[in-house]
């Protein structure tokens, strides 16, 4: 299986090399987990390589993003300057339906469907940043009917996803899209047992095809973006 | 009773010679706990002992499944091109229902019972994973009538049948599912309290007409499939 | 109080020889907890003693629990043949509804109190296997109701009565059935705080006009049926 | 303030001489704890100091609460005989209104109101066996308010009542009739810390107008009705 | 900030001398835990000040509270018979449109609301048991805003006021009335760590211009009211 | 990125010298962890340091807040005098429309949106003292889509805002606002497990661009306002 970097070697040390190409990865997290980061790790890694990308970002402004990004040593400007790296405008679109009174004009999963099929045949890399935004409001049943189907699209287009999805929406859909998904990563913080204090840990319950270890991972948010502090100093 | 391997001689041994014939088994389990690995083994040991079989899968695309079982070293290829294995593509007709706009085209329990009606006589072996595509968005109640339903026309017909069902539905329906079945098998991911680490168990609470141990099992995800560790090394 | 024996000598003992005659008893249990065992131990003993009996198997068809008998030594094949014992085919009516397309022929409880009405006078003895078929999709008060209808009007018929209720169903239905009976036996799988392991107990919490312990009974299902422990290994 | 004996001479010695007189005391328990017994002793004793008694039992036809009263050596039947006990049959009210197909003439908490109102007005006491009937099915502020009203009611007629209900039907209703009530019983089973035992307990959380200790207490179900264990071996 | 006494000293030590006054402070707990006792010391101790008052007793009869203070030595009846102290009779009026058959006639905040302003402009202290009644059945937007009023134009009016609320209604209305007033006290009964019994405890999370101790405080209901336990014997 | 001081010389500390400037944090706290003094202090600060500023406070009436902050030496009057701080009579406001009669004129999250579009140009500063009041009655998804929106709105606007919330809005919405905000503090009072006493404490689980820690931060309320202690008191 072919493998892309997610930007971050000891990362890419647990995934035999990387996220699998042409899948979908799911990235859950509570609010400071560092989930923003991890995408813009995983993009500015994906662009210097080569990979035409796109990000889909419902939260945030492209321009903090690539500030964002340029704080932790990823500079992505040059890639969206050469048109490798494309930015929608999501948050946006929102803000502005509803600045104009079009109070439910809220995005739907729909859109997102209908954005998997009108993105440029020659995308590789697809972020996600967040799924959340269009889970909540909708059935369980639509958003799994939904969700199965964006990822089955994805992957028939060969297309390497990375989506991200606040911890709250996750829960609030019962965790349902861990089975949608080829893979799955759940940032958390939580007291470390030995340290008696409030750290950061990644756990991988899924990868298909991918020998994953179960071990809960500490790592920190740093300067230079996520560190995963090596396995001896884990549980 | 006649018992039809699960795949796992390990755990053939602790179901006194493997699932009973002519019933129907659901296992249930989490993301990356491997349902679909026990399918797989379950279905390709079908195979070699010249049981004629059907995998209907509702989340995966049958290529999948097959470089699943390829990478695992249980080549299902063979048995397709021989018609022995018939894989209906549900995945792929939820998704077209979808983007074809029809919304609310989603696949009930209904279609369910339709294809126990429709398919062949000379069926042995039933797969079906996952019945929680099934069970969400119907209420309890029908869900109840509707399985036990398909339990009964199932081992009417003298088919054996394995059910997987991932946890969430499984627990969105009360774990309801499991007086419908002759038996059930969990699968989970916990802390092992011995080494403190996040391992993969299994647990069997049901097998009628067998001699089960409540035992939790430990076993792994490894390249050739799963691997129940040996009791010693268990609780 | 005169009593009809359990069909389990050690559960006669703590029940001062076993089910109150004339009274409507409730068992209920999680999956694999041998819930059907007990009935099927009850009826065949039961029927020994010269009882008319009848069962409703609402799981189950009457061919699966003769065949479930047999292979734990309780024949009840004979008293079939005889008429003693009259097999009530309530499953085969729920699946034929719902294949011929009646989607809401499900068996209400309403149909369970014209049962009781309609049983011949002369039976003595009724098993309902199980209650929980009758209580989804119901509001509580109507269950409650109906349940302490149908446990008066058994009980004004003199006619001993074995319910046999599912914990799913029994938990949603907040435990409620529990006050509706004359007596009530829980089955449970739970982990022994001594062993370390998962095993089987049962409780009894009300046995009216019956001195019973409080102590958790630890049993097992061997190929016998159901033997309890011997209260020295019991908590 | 004068009190009434709750029929138990250990309990009548924690509530200062007994239950308030002219007040409304709730007892409230699971399925086996006694509920019904304590309204046998609490009635019995009554009816022997010469008070008009009343008895509303929802789940029990009189005979079988007098049976249950003969066996434990409280003999009811000469006090019914004389009139000085009545027994209303509410079971049965509720049984045929089901059997004759009114299928919604199940009893409302109105009904309790009325029943206040013309029951004769030289009774002294009245005993409700069991509330819980009344309470599910309609919302929280109408039960408050029409328990409310029934506890005014029968406080002004200066009826000492005895409540019982069961504790499903009580934590259903977020136990708010604690509040309606001049007093409160909580009769649960648990495991006793000490003796590693299921065993029984009572616990009075409130009693104006009277000191009381919070002390949780063990009692026992007898050949002889309820006895307290010596405050040495609680708590 | 002028402080008017709790009429318990060892409280009015712990709030800087006694509640805010002008202010709206709660005062929440479970049955038996004296939230009745708390207001009658408060009101007891307001009218020898020479306070105008005015009591809302929405689960007790004027002449109870009376019986009640007088029992533990606050007789409030003088100033009943000098109109210092009002005793508005909410409790008849809710009984009586039941009564007479409104059966949905149940008291609710708007009148609270209406009372607020047609109280006479010389009251000074207001006493409210129990709002619980007034929170049940109307939406929690709805209460906060009208709570939010209702403090506001107490507050408005420099009325002090004692808001007396059931923890079950508390909790239900999810302990937002706490954002609403500017102290709350709340009253519980638990398990003491140190001696193994339940007692009775204060906790006070918040006094608005007040600086308070977050320590639990132990206390106890005697026949001369409610006793504070000195600072040492408190955890 | 420039920082503004949240007028507390520790807290800025650990903020590498206080918000982010012309950001959104989020600041949630039970009754009486002091989260209106927080806003108090900030917005003293942000006063001194010539800043334009307005808070919309809708629990409190303006003048109550000025008393609150001449009290612990935060006097705002002087910047009202001066037009550099403005508030906003919210809560008369709702009060008003409730006496008129217009039950349903609660303020909505719209009004807020609005709010934000007709604040001066030159208002640097906004503080929001409670968002919950806007949260409750609206669903979630709308709530989402609002609050992301005014985030929006008002980090596109350049204006620093600090939005305080209670705790049971908080966690009625899910935590859900701690996505739409660029930092978030998090104020709750619970068991010290070193001294076994209820305390206050401060969690920061996310400030953007910030180096944080996630130790949790003992901290009182001082006659000074906001104090934090030490880093070695803390766990």
């Amino acid at each position: 299986m072919t493998r892309l970097s997610s930007g971050n070697i000891d990362l890419d040390k647990r995934l035999q090399g990387g996220f699998p190409e042409g899948e979908c990865v799911l990235i859950t997290g509570e609010p400071g987990t560092g989930k923003t980061i991890f995408g813009i790790q995983f993009l500015y890694n994906a662009c210097q390589e080569g990979k035409k990308c796109v990000i889909i970002a419902t939260e945030e402004v492209p321009e903090k993003i690539i500030l964002h990004g340029k704080a932790l040593g990823f500079d992505l400007e040059p890639f969206v300057e050469t048109n490798q790296l494309t930015m929608i405008h999501f948050l946006e679109l929102r803000a502005n339906n509803l600045a104009e009174g079009y109070t439910n004009v809220c995005m739907h999963i729909d859109d997102l469907n209908n954005l998997a099929h009108i993105i440029q045949d020659d995308v590789d890399v697809i972020i996600l940043d967040n799924l959340g935004t269009f889970s909540i409001g909708i059935d369980l049943k639509q958003f799994r009917d939904k969700l199965d189907t964006l990822a089955y699209v994805l992957s028939n287009q060969k297309r390497t996803s990375l989506i991200v999805m606040d911890a709250t929406a996750h829960e609030l859909t019962h965790r349902i899209a861990e089975y949608s998904t080829y893979g799955t990563i759940r940032l958390m913080t939580k007291e470390n047992p030995y340290t008696g204090k409030m750290e950061r840990f990644m756990y991988i319950p899924k990868m298909r095809g991918t020998k994953i270890s179960l071990d809960i991972i500490n790592y920190d948010i740093t300067e230079e973006g996520i560190k995963l502090f090596p396995a001896k100093a884990n549980r």
